[in-house]
């Protein structure tokens, strides 16, 4: 081919080496192979992207590096066309007459992967009515962890990765702006988070083109805003679900946006008032924007998780805000909405360049509303680079009541 | 109060009913009590619907009789405000400065649940970042899985959960027919989909009011209409993901249709054709259709689900129709898109009254695409009860061109 053209996807090239770092792993710790079921793992070191379901899927890497996906007869071909994979073995169909891990068993046993083999659980997960034996039970040797390993390679992303999760905030930057540009009083959270995220989806699609893949866990891909419930008084309420709720002046809205771009996603959240703000809503969203600025200014390479979450639970005591506190600062984010390390407390893992968090401390007071927004952010050899442009002051998410 | 309104939801005796069962079983079995991780098994006994995440929750049941939710700071509020327990036990975060297992230690050790622990798994499950000790390791006690009790007891259905289906299935089916309807040649799947599901959720949250709870673990709840990209020849790939292809003629489709109220959903797929039929897809479809018809026969209270798919499987084979096979017949549904038993050759569990199955026998063949239908059916002391009502004829799923 005389030229190529500018791909948003992840190359063959790192998908290779991905795998290639995976089996200098295994060889360090003599391990026979690994078989890895979670399907972020296996989109992470092959691109096949899937709905788990209760027919057991998987990811064998022997040492002799050979890599093969295991599949229901259903997936062959879809695993064929997609996964970065020398070979496809399948079974009929779960439980069937032969128990699916009898099926893998063999194969196992023509990788010579039988004794110390890497796994991420030991035997797939029992979802959606499977059970089963354990890798152990059916190799009769004895298995290690890989998830250490994997998490911390999956945690410092590639140019292409930033690329993919800036291509993400993008599409729900649009999103959020429709869903604030529709919200006012008198109309429901529904129809203004399917006008919006139908509106964002298709400029998306339109905009990339028939190369797009969603390659994405949360239903069908796409963009997305909406409220999740988080609206007047339930907005105290973190994960509150969706309602169907009228909005009506004197709202406090916690809002959060997001596109699947191949399988990668994004966070964006913002903190909206319905009408001119009280002093108490004002005073609120001031703190949790200073919330953030402490995350913002202790994210370095270097520090630990640890010491941000401590710098923001020190605002928090410093100003008499430890009520209102729900959970730590933030999160990693990637090809899973949630990943580790978590900026908390309790977890001690240093930060390096690569590395993309959420950063979203909340404050949530019953009588008044939660207050948090969500950036998703970059860690430099400088420090934190916001991905995520949307406004953040409390103007320009004021909305008309 | 004077009068009382009907309830589409269930009754908070019936939860009660539920979780007295749970707890005589754990009497019979002599288990100091029980702990249980899975989202829908928590749904099931206690109403309460949760977004499962790296933050570990837990249902625990006494055998004094007494049933606690273990939450995440975030969640305390939410649980005790829907979660149908005694008591809620929070910790302050994930991973944090103690584990939240040792937290939960002490609340097994304060209830007296330490030797002989029911289980779903042994410890919460390794997702999005989780990782930590199990039962049996913060207990030093031995656990029994409960996993076989919970989903018999799940798989036979009462009258208010069949209700509960039915109403899924209604709003479904109104999905499916602004699907049918709005699908034409040159407009995408996308569109389509969105401004089915769109119009049939508004109509249906517009028509329960505001009692309306999706308590769904697929996204937002409401209704839903589309395609999974199984259009043309990628038809012929049954869990294929959405890639906003444009409708042409010739086209054979696959439909996914269903609806999330109170946690029940229910399943309505067919096969559509735009434009005139060609020989061989007629005669696909009619083996389809036929295959259907063998399951619905052989659905009856005393069979096993193996016989069910045997029947299935023989009129394959006798009618050579074997390499267009990829899965089984179908599944019980509920509260989950897939639970089990399944309609499965290696399933030999009896079939009782009350369960309700997907029936979903499907032809794929490479050239021509796939050919499904999926109904929901109830089991009654008579036999199969469809509970969805969709034509399934060609005549009626043939499109304009």
């Amino acid at each position: 081919m005389p030229y190529r053209t500018t791909q948003l996807k992840i190359g063959d090239d790192e998908y290779r080496q991905r795998g290639d770092r995976l089996q200098a792993y295994l060889d360090e710790q003599g391990l026979s192979g690994a078989v890895l079921f979670d399907r972020s793992y296996i989109l992470y070191y092959t691109g096949f992207a899937f709905i788990p379901t209760e027919r057991p899927m998987a990811l064998v890497v022997s040492t002799a590096g050979e890599m093969g996906m295991f599949v229901p007869r259903l997936e062959a071909e879809h695993a064929a066309a997609n996964a970065l994979v020398g070979r496809v073995a399948h079974y009929p169909e779960y439980p069937g007459e032969t128990h699916p891990m009898q099926v893998l068993a063999s194969l196992l046993r023509e990788m010579r992967i039988e004794e110390r083999v890497g796994v991420d659980d030991n035997g797939y997960p029992w979802i959606l009515g499977y059970h089963g034996p354990s890798i152990s039970e059916i190799t009769g040797g004895s298995v290690i962890t890989l998830r250490p390993f994997v998490e911390h390679q999956m945690a410092i992303k590639s140019p292409a990765e930033v690329a993919l999760i800036f291509e993400s905030v993008r599409w729900g930057n649009l999103a959020h702006t429709l869903l604030q540009r529709y919200t006012r009083p008198g109309v429901t959270e529904t129809e203004v988070s399917q006008r919006a995220s139908d509106e964002a989806t298709r400029a998306m699609l339109d905009a990339i083109g028939p190369i797009y893949r969603a390659q994405s866990d949360m239903g069908m891909g796409g963009a997305f805003a909406g409220y999740r419930g988080q609206i007047g008084r339930n907005a105290a309420i973190p994960h509150a679900l969706a309602n169907n709720i009228t909005f009506q002046a004197g709202d406090v809205l916690v809002t959060g946006a997001a596109a699947g771009v191949w399988g990668y996603t994004s966070e964006l959240e913002r903190t909206m008032i319905i009408g001119e703000p009280t002093d108490e809503q004002r005073r609120l969203f001031g703190h949790m924007l200073a919330l953030q600025e402490t995350a913002f200014e202790a994210l370095k390479p270097g520090a630990r998780c640890s010491d941000v979450d401590r710098a923001v639970r020190a605002y928090y005591e410093q100003h008499d805000l430890t009520e209102y506190w729900k959970h730590h600062t933030g999160h990693a984010i990637g090809l899973r909405y949630h990943e580790g390390p978590f900026l908390d407390t309790g977890d001690d893992t240093v930060i390096e360049p690569g590395m993309v968090f959420t950063v979203e401390p909340g404050l949530y007071a019953p009588e008044v509303g939660g207050f948090r927004h969500s950036d998703t952010v970059l860690i430099t050899g400088a420090g934190a680079e916001l991905l995520t442009y949307y406004p953040r002051d409390l103007a320009s998410l004021t909305l008309p009541a």
